[in-house]
């Protein structure tokens, strides 16, 4: 019987990396905020919570690879997020690096 | 300018769920040595040196997804790991993960 801890394990390890490379994405074609990122990335099955994304954009911001700029139209000032020029080619070449990693993945039990 | 460090470290995380899966996956068509799968992951492209690869290797083990037995036909026994059923089953609920992501990040940029 599978330990449901270690199988949660290894899946949170599997998406780690592709949660990066989901929120540069995303925000390279809208800019947001944390919490409306939060939905999008729901909706396309990348369970995560706040308290785990907001760090993750403020180290990304941090490496440059987000931006933000100050949203004041509101009572209370929010970051708007937007994906940097850096964070764009990043993207690339993590895509290039992921659909590698799928095809070789595909490949295992196929002829190996 | 992408630093190379940083590029490096965001490839290497996104890397990393995955090369428990390849190790999994491939040590369950067939049983071998430590170094054996060093070449056969090289193989599909995933660069892993020995120093990374063997103590996953024990904490899969540990994790009761693989098992090993020794080969003492050589003059320095060797140990020939498989994968366990558990590991066998955690494969399968990876692979069908690792293309949910797949699809996920491929709808970014076409309607997100």
């Amino acid at each position: 019987m599978l330990d449901s801890d270690l199988v949660a394990q290894h899946r949170q390890e599997l998406r780690r990396g592709s949660t990066s490379l989901a929120c540069l994405a995303l925000l390279a074609t809208t800019p947001d905020y944390g919490y409306n990122l939060l939905g999008r990335l729901a909706e396309l099955g990348f369970e995560i919570e706040a308290n785990t994304l907001y760090p993750l954009l403020r180290r990304l911001d941090k490496q440059g690879l987000l931006t933000f700029a100050w949203d004041t139209s509101d009572a209370r000032p929010r970051k708007v997020y937007s994906t940097s020029p850096e964070g764009v080619e990043l993207v690339a070449l993590l895509r290039e690096d992921w659909d590698r990693i799928s095809q070789a993945l595909h490949q295992i039990g196929q002829d190996s």
